[in-house]
């Protein structure tokens, strides 16, 4: 089952690499406010039900994927409605 | 406008972050298949409508948040479907 985790850094959180980009997109004449980065992990994920998925996915967040302290995580599973 | 930009590694392109994290997520005892990791940008943007925004947002992408070479970029504006 594939299942994608997009991981933000949480509001108030300074996000250096997120000012980067603002920075530069403004240089180039682009008109933007706060632009914030953040990574995302596509997994193909052996599961028998889009809720173990799910529930898989959240153990590997805590274990390695995010840092619970500093960012947020979302998990989309194909096919499953948030 | 809120805008979500997906910048993914394209298939067939070495992915090193990936593999590590399919790495150690098999080491932590999950089962997992494949792993990739991309980056997303969260932006706001100063646009009349979504689709002026998604415009927008795609000439970034061309010029600075992705590298076409490699990279494939999938943009979600705020209240605006596929």
């Amino acid at each position: 089952m594939r299942v994608t985790v997009l991981v933000r850094p949480k509001a108030g959180i300074l996000d250096p690499q997120g000012e980067a980009v603002g920075g530069s997109l403004r240089t180039l004449g682009f008109t933007v406010g706060g632009a914030r980065v953040g990574r995302l992990v596509d997994l193909e994920v052996d599961a028998s039900t889009p809720a173990q998925a799910r529930a898989d996915v959240e153990r590997m967040c805590e274990q390695l994927l995010a840092n619970p302290l500093i960012e947020s995580f979302e998990i989309e599973v194909e096919g499953q409605d948030e």
